[in-house]
């Protein structure tokens, strides 16, 4: 679905027709990044990008938006007709979709005329803010699970129609291993799973005969829902009478219980389950998971085989929004690029000026050590000691030694509005995930209470950073 | 934008083809609720049923779609052939939109053959609860600021393309003045509103310059945001010069506050503003509100005029989603229609059994007294006192006595497939939803601590249930 460049915030376009009109359409660079971690965790996945690069690609205002645009009677002639032919011409650098990221790091940097650079902030937070929130949780169920089976079952509760779409394929990135929704599955190529609803089995004279026939129907795919009536009392005594019969054709059934206390129950069951020789029959859980839900079962010794996670993944619930922010990073004057930053009471909310570049260094096994935020054009670390800073704390600074490498994060993806390469596949990008999840400290994955990732500032921009608060604040 | 079939969860297309091939596809009745009060509040704001009722009535399975679930080899060709001419042919009841309600309450009521009523759930539940959630959170914000002007700026934050739009619609709903999402402007009609970013203050010399410009461009809408550099050692002055020049040519500016404490800022740039001789200058604040910080600066005296709402009125944070369901009531036997009912161990999760009407209580001022949950055919209530029963506790009732009305909530709303009449405009349905607040005592809208408006359910209801209930357990 192609995205009307409408799709942005009103005050983006009475800016732009500003800049327009004043002849004031200087080059800028925007970075995005976001500030605080959701959910009291220690990283994120960066997620969204493909979907942000199609968009940016395909940006023209259509006759009826500028029609709508001209009702309004807020913007000239002049500048209705530049919206005509608007294309989004600039040259974006990202980290890699999939990537762990943390807060403070430069994770989109947009190089563009100073209007077109605007009217697509709005754009590139809502992708980025909600697939990066959701991505993030699902691989912090990952982590919860110890890699288990996660099933994103959100999307009745998700919020709208995109909501639940890119919710699934943000799931998906971020480990889940399917998805509920059917659309997802024919727009992303995600796996399509489900089991059978209570209605299924109400619809039918007893839950026997709802069971015989789902297991006649689906024989390689039956996982039955044991809690409609009564789930230790008749539920599973039924699943067993119907897997016992699917066990004489070499089939297998799956049981799930979507009420009651889950531990308790996946125990009984797993019990009832394997004295009946049903040792092979998986059990699946839902009814209002989160991670911190599904860590504690883990922890219980719960045999439980799949996770059926919905509201709480979709939505990112309770934080629901990473906090993304896009903010002016340099800007062209007569004498060149020359850096801009965000100056605050709030030590937190100021920004690092200039064109930035994020190396994260990694020690001879391969695992993450910390990230340095520095300038594009700063000589790449290759094993040298360095003086790292304090991005807020003018004093703090630490030596970085005995580094493996420093790879660079932010990577051209699209050069004059043209993504540069192919996008990796969805199972590329799963497993990208996998792979960095793995390259990182589990004391940095903690759920609750993590160990805070190192994110420094190099000298230079440390220097060009307080002597620009100084500079405002004299 | 027409949403394929294929927007539903998997499991809906497994049981409607096993409904299918064994030909067990029963007339049934289906009600949607929800279960809970959202941010622990007291009343809700239904929204969503036209843009449900405009996805039923387009809902078509496309070449593609049935090649997709082709390939997926789980379908036999003959359903496949079903869903090819598959159309949407129920009957649907249904509340007023923008009406208020309550947890329990059926809120649609879908009447049709048992695979359409369940490929349709996840349409019917995606699109109302998210909608009436952001409907929700708004019609709270309306209550916190009494009525204040609240302008829904969340799209940079919400989740997805279509959780930006459809807010956007359920926010101005729900009382919100206006959005700054310029495509819901163009698809929706609500009035489209901003200010200006840090950005522009940034790309300017300096302060003064960019509000004057802003002041010459737009002299009818200047809003100026103050917080760039200083509030009230810079941000408000540069404010008043460019607002004493608007003045002199018989124009006003506003300010926007989007950081720092505003309570004690507002009150300090109001003091300024009217020394300066800027009485009719407003004050505009934004910077994560949501209704408990905007009731707390009403409480304080905080001289704000208007309130930009952006995360939480478009997410619904903390809660992120309202926990509607859709449950199957009634199903055609041989014996004609017979009541259903979902029993489980939690009372508060067993369903009301059978064809449901509810009616709201008046009194003689057109104050809503309480709310009653009966069968579709028992007689209206005409003023003679009735007894009531709690809906899950056997033994509660009580005497319902001396109301002037009983109105029926649900009403016909599409018949085989077609919307029955013309949707109201988005204004009315904004009216309606103040009109409706207003009808409600100011103890059931309080933001915490509600008073508890009761839904009751009639004799039968009852009668029915409990032996239902008696049934299954013996």
């Amino acid at each position: 679905m192609r995205i009307s460049p409408l799709f942005t915030d009103f005050y983006e376009l009475t800016m732009a027709q500003g800049y327009f009109l004043n002849q004031h359409n200087p080059d800028v660079v925007f970075d995005m990044f976001y500030r605080r971690h959701p959910f009291n965790g220690g990283f994120e996945i960066f997620c969204g990008l493909e979907n942000l690069l199609t968009a940016l690609s395909e940006l023209q205002f259509s006759t009826d938006d500028i029609e709508y645009l001209e009702n309004l009677q807020v913007f000239e002639k002049s500048f209705l007709n530049y919206l005509k032919d608007f294309r989004f011409s600039g040259t974006v650098y990202a980290f890699d979709e999939a990537s762990v990221i943390f807060p403070g790091e430069p994770l989109i940097r947009v190089h563009a005329p100073l209007i077109e650079a605007q009217l697509i902030e709005s754009l590139v937070l809502n992708i980025i803010n909600f697939q990066t929130l959701i991505a993030t949780k699902s691989a912090r169920l990952l982590h919860a699970t110890r890699y288990g089976r996660i099933l994103e079952f959100g999307m009745r509760r998700a919020q709208g129609y995109d909501g639940a779409l890119h919710a699934s394929r943000a799931a998906f990135i971020g480990g889940a291993a399917g998805t509920s929704n059917t659309l997802a599955g024919k727009e992303f190529g995600i796996p399509v799973m489900g089991t059978m609803a209570h209605s299924w089995v109400m619809s039918h004279d007893t839950e026997l005969e709802a069971f015989k026939k789902y297991a006649e129907l689906y024989p390689e795919a039956s996982i039955l829902l044991i809690d409609t009536y009564n789930t230790l009392d008749q539920g599973i005594h039924n699943a067993v009478k119907a897997g016992l019969e699917l066990k004489s054709v070499g089939r297998k059934i799956g049981v799930r219980l979507d009420s009651g206390d889950l531990s308790y129950l996946s125990k009984q069951v797993r019990r009832i389950l394997d004295e009946a020789g049903l040792e092979d029959a998986g059990i699946a859980v839902s009814g209002d998971l989160n991670e911190e839900i599904a860590a504690q079962l883990i922890a219980e010794g719960a045999p439980i085989d799949t996770w059926g996670v919905g509201t709480q993944l979709a939505t990112g619930s309770p934080d629901a929004a990473l906090t993304g922010v896009y903010k002016l990073a340099a800007l062209k004057t007569t004498d060149g690029l020359k850096p801009a930053m965000k100056v605050s009471n709030n030590p937190d909310k100021m920004t690092n000026p200039g064109i930035k570049q994020v190396y994260r260094f990694y020690d001879s096994r391969g695992t993450a050590l910390q990230d340095l935020i520095c300038f594009d054009g700063e000589p790449q670390p290759s094993g040298e000691d360095i003086t790292v800073f304090h991005p807020t704390m003018q004093y703090k600074h630490t030596r970085l030694t005995r580094y493996a490498s420093a790879i660079p994060q932010l990577k051209i993806v699209m050069q004059n509005g043209n993504p540069v390469q192919a996008f990796p596949s969805i199972n590329e990008l799963q497993e990208k995930v996998i792979f960095q999840l793995k390259s990182m400290d589990e004391s940095y994955l903690r759920l609750i209470n993590p160990h805070e990732y190192k994110i420094s500032i190099s000298e230079s921009l440390k220097d060009l950073k307080f002597r620009m608060i100084d500079e405002y604040s004299s």
